[in-house]
């Protein structure tokens, strides 16, 4: 297929347009200004249908999705029969499974192949911890207020809003494009200076009224409350489960018999008082998350599996990238970390497991993308960060982080607790330091400093360790001059040094222990936002006599593993549908026996509707003794709607090997006649 | 062996002190003196020792396990680097595992097993909410303070403190105990003034200061926060999962095909904002509860499946033995039920599924009882209530509560919101009911009452189908006067009926749908109190060389459930240790490896202190081909220490049919040879 120049066709766009313009400020004959506008709107034809060739059209359709999610009681708003409160959603039967089975697949994939461990803190916590990790004073969104109503918006959803509505213009060049793309990236980073002048200059005003805003001022995403009943001690409801981590860190690390690296993983609830909760099942109060806090050596964050995931291909959306071609990268994990892409191996790791995790659980790979933060975006003390993306119908939207947040909360914590949060390594082969050596005239140190003396020596002796080169300018100053200051000390005091009370001499430390506070490197999902893009990739609509909307959930996740229908409800089928179930039971497969008068095509609709992957069909062929098919039934896939025969003493096994991700449909397909059944 | 009776014993014990106080007053000689005092103490001693042999002396060493509890990370203060927060605490990785298994089990004997429909709602909740439930007016606690210090306490815990300590004195008539045993019983449920008059009687002052206490008054035990960034939402944090699944009622419902009866469920976090949270564990600010909403006909609480459970004898603590002599029933369930012990079907089977669960997970049968509420205790609305007490070092305590709530919520939210909450079911026979048939002379009625000719004419054929008695009077009374009088009616207003208007006939009327606002039973599981139970129960200290603390967790809900140990740590064991874990995997059995230098002993011990109920050693002969122990392994069953060989092979599958309970350990003992190993 030939690719048409889009680029070439929006530069003539733009030129076609500037013609028009000149012509009707020339006065122009209204002849010569039409033939010129027919002109440009042939263009623009042409250039809308060549974008839209080359970005397939979504057909994605939100309204009958959103009406399933409510119908079937997926997602409901919370408290509905009061009228709701926005940004709260309950989940019903299937997504509760659903999740279940998302949390048991998560903790599998990390926890038990990591061996992580698993702790639960509390969701309230009280002001001096998230003092310290800088909650209180920086977990803030920038806020404006419609001028007249006082209505809240978020500002940089709003900016983020303005852009979107910009980049709809089919027009823009390229190099507009990218700046208006670049400004709505980066929308949550700005000062309220900068977005004051980015409102004034796009035109910004409240939704709702088109009244002018307010100027941007930080407002506090923690809930806050009382604990105990004196209200003298301040507390807030997380707003991520990671400090109760920190706050276990020694525990953990004597739990794990001090061996090192080491991770702790926590699933647990999320809440942000968010300003207006607008994008729906996205942005809300309070949410499932499940975090890593994996805790290594900052002077080494190799990981000893990355060998494991070294090939793999992520769709990486660099910084260079965001800001240059907009592209994504194709180099392997092993090239990005080699090339400095990618921090390094741990933050790597986590990343190309992150990706096989979510592969797993069912998100489109096409619809996924890391993107890294631009160096505005990170705090700053973060050596590297990644978002996984997910494309959803809001547009791309951050599910998953994972940052390398170097020492920074244990640091803090510890500083703010006294708390020792160290770890040590011991090195099998010591590693050889070349040093100056100190060897000290006891006693003249003695008069000459008394009581000092040991700070002095101290001081002197780590000069010898840890500073070659002062060390050396101390021995040349005292060989010059015969004496040497240093200092001033901690304690505040300077020393005359001279050659008499100390030497040094070249020599070899051997270091067979390191200590120091470890890195962390956090991969963070938000489990919700993950559900709904499951949700959302896993919709379609099957076209037939009437539409029926099909959930695609893979079977590893799936609420309920299939479904078991006699063909029809007569009550000789009980027995047989009744061992079925106990088979499936005994694998601890979640199955619905569909026994109604029901059609069976409207009994495969529902299931369908609810992502029910398999339907089982005892039919008068399973009871009929003098049957070759005695004692078969029929499977049913639900997206190939292909159907095979197989006996029921394989069955139960049979669909727990695919559960459990060890056999495949097609290997199914292969294995079992094929039924030819047509659905309708 | 005899038993000696008690009570006479304490009646002499009583009767003495009388004695010995009278010749003291009467001034008796100092021998007479001295010989009394001498028969009282070998009395009370007397007394004290057979009060010990009938009530077994408790071996629980609390100090032992609450240093396990710490040292081994089961439980830890939360925040503890910050000098911890009081009724806050957080789970290690053992008690997260144990804890995720429970509720797995819990989902399984629950929700599965009778096809419950799960929902998971929000922790935030609006004040309208809680308003119509009444929490924001009565769940409150009373409390006290010290009327110096201002400390709080929570008022019915000075209460029972206080007769605790009274009820020590073995002394104590049998009237006086159970006096004293009544008050303590229903210390939550006395007025302030109650209270107030309580407190003096007994001497109830401030715990830490012997100081005088305030009047009590009501503390709302709910944490209360702003919900949005303008301030004007007020919410709560949920203090209990039960009013999001009224919330839901419709919607849930409709999912179920508007079949009935049916339940939901929901599991989940709740939060109280205790007052003086003094007993570790178990009054704590938040916790983990699970909790399922079984609607059903208020004329008809039979339940399907009664006949399963109505064998089971429970341990009874009716409302009457409370107030009589303490004792528990013997009565079957199905006695129970018919005797109107415990109120209906429905009730009460989910009593007996409570305990076949609390079973299941470890709870000492033993250590249970089922504790009705008292009529002072109960809501006004509820029908009967029972709690499930657990014995702990703390005293019996309350752990689920199983309560049938009439339609009390469903009505209150239904009248606040508007929204009908009702269920209709259709009678498959049409029940008949006896009436008065009205007929109606309309042309009369029409020019009687004109406009008002419907509401007269709907209260006329109601009557003579509700109310028999009172239609019969109209028609006596039209018949004695020629007219009667009716109302007032809903609109305020009274009629003359002549027997022209209207005239009655018995008739048989068939109902074939009935429509009413559900009842509601409610089991509600303290999950994180349940977990401590379980933690109390299973833990024991095994005498030996030194002692060795063990948690006796069953197979089911361990949180590893087998530790992988080669014999030494020399590598040729790696590959058999390895194929074992691939194996055990496939049946997703948590295990550890131990291959460190440690004898096998301490290595036992360690899995011992966890509560791993399984051990496989990797031994020579398992890798010797000449051996016939070739390919075997050696498994140790942790609280009997006993050990059996068995071949890899059969294993993991062998293991996973234990912890399904599918297979016993008695069982393996018989199936396998057994080896005689002495552990030190």
């Amino acid at each position: 297929m030939e690719t048409v120049d889009i680029d070439g066709l929006r530069a003539s766009v733009v030129k076609q347009g500037g013609i028009v313009r000149q012509l009707k400020k020339d006065g122009a004959s209204q002849e010569e200004v039409t033939k010129a506008v027919k002109v440009l709107q042939e263009l623009k034809a042409k250039l809308e249908e060549e974008v839209k060739k080359q970005e397939p059209e979504d057909t994605f359709d939100k309204a009958t999705f959103d009406d399933v999610l409510l119908r079937k009681m997926f997602v409901v708003p919370s408290f509905e029969i009061y009228g709701g409160v926005a940004g709260l959603y309950d989940f019903g039967p299937v997504t509760c499974a659903l999740k279940a089975n998302f949390i048991n697949l998560w903790k599998q994939h990390f926890i038990l192949e990591e061996d992580m461990l698993e702790v639960e803190c509390t969701n309230l916590t009280p002001y001096c911890a998230l003092k310290t990790s800088g909650h209180v004073d920086k977990f803030t969104d920038l806020m404006v207020k419609d001028s007249k109503t006082g209505e809240c918006y978020r500002a940089d959803k709003l900016l983020e809003a303005k852009m979107d509505q910009l980049l709809k213009d089919i027009t823009l060049s390229k190099e507009q494009r990218l700046e208006l793309e670049h400004i709505r990236i980066q929308a949550d980073s700005y000062t309220p200076d900068q977005l004051d002048e980015l409102f004034a200059k796009y035109g910004v005003v409240a939704l709702a009224t088109g009244n002018p805003l307010t100027h941007p001022f930080p407002f506090n995403l923690m809930f806050s409350t009382q604990i105990g009943p004196e209200g003298n001690l301040q507390g807030f409801l997380r707003p991520e489960t990671a400090q109760g981590m920190f706050m276990n860190y020694r525990r953990l690390m004597d739990y794990n018999g001090r061996k090192f690296p080491f991770a702790a993983a926590q699933v647990g609830t999320g809440f942000r008082n968010e300003i207006s909760p607008r994008a729906g099942l996205l942005r809300v109060r309070e949410f499932p998350m499940a975090e890593i806090e994996h805790f290594c050596n900052p002077n080494d964050k190799r990981h000893p599996k990355f060998a494991k995931v070294a090939h793999l291909v992520l769709p990486l959306f660099s910084r260079e990238h965001q800001q240059g071609d907009g592209k994504l990268l194709t180099l392997t994990m092993g090239e990005a970390v080699k090339e400095g892409v990618v921090n390094n191996e741990t933050l790597g790791y986590f990343m190309a497991r992150t990706y096989l995790f979510l592969l797993r659980v069912g998100i489109a790979p096409e619809k996924m993308r890391f993107r890294q933060h631009l160096l505005t975006e990170m705090a700053h003390y973060a050596s590297d960060c990644w978002d996984c993306e997910i494309k959803l119908s809001y547009g791309w939207t951050e599910c998953v982080g994972i940052a390398d947040r170097a020492c920074f909360d244990l640091k803090k914590h510890s500083e703010a607790t006294k708390v020792e949060m160290t770890a040590s390594v011991a090195h099998e082969v010591p590693i050889e330091k070349k040093v100056l050596a100190a060897t000290f005239n006891n006693r003249a140190i003695g008069v000459a400093f008394k009581k000092e003396q040991a700070v002095v020596k101290a001081y002197l002796k780590t000069l010898g360790e840890e500073d070659l080169e002062a060390c050396q300018k101390l021995i040349d100053a005292m060989a010059a001059n015969g004496s040497a200051e240093v200092g001033p000390l901690d304690n505040g005091k300077t020393y005359t040094i001279t050659p008499d009370l100390v030497s040094y001499k070249p020599a070899v430390l051997k270091i067979h222990e390191e200590k120091f506070i470890p890195s962390v490197v956090e991969p963070s999902f938000g489990v919700g936002r993950l559900i709904y893009s499951i949700l959302e990739h896993s919709f379609y609509v099957r076209e037939g006599e009437e539409k029926r909307t099909v959930m695609a959930f893979k079977p590893a996740v799936a609420a309920i593993k299939c479904s078991i229908m006699p063909i029809n409800n007569s009550e000789q089928f009980n027995p047989t549908v009744e061992k079925i179930g106990e088979a499936l039971r005994y694998y601890a497969l979640a199955f619905k026996t569909d026994a109604s008068s029901a059609s069976i095509g409207r009994r495969y609709a529902r299931t369908d509707e609810i992502g029910v992957p398999f339907a089982i069909t005892v039919d008068f062929e399973t009871l009929n003794e003098k049957s070759e098919l005695f004692n078969t039934v029929t499977l049913r896939e639900r997206d190939s709607m292909k159907q095979i025969r197989i006996p029921i003493a394989e069955l139960a096994s049979t669909l727990n090997d695919v559960v459990k991700e060890r056999k495949t449909w097609e290997e199914l397909l292969a294995q079992y006649p094929q039924v030819d059944v047509k659905e309708e």
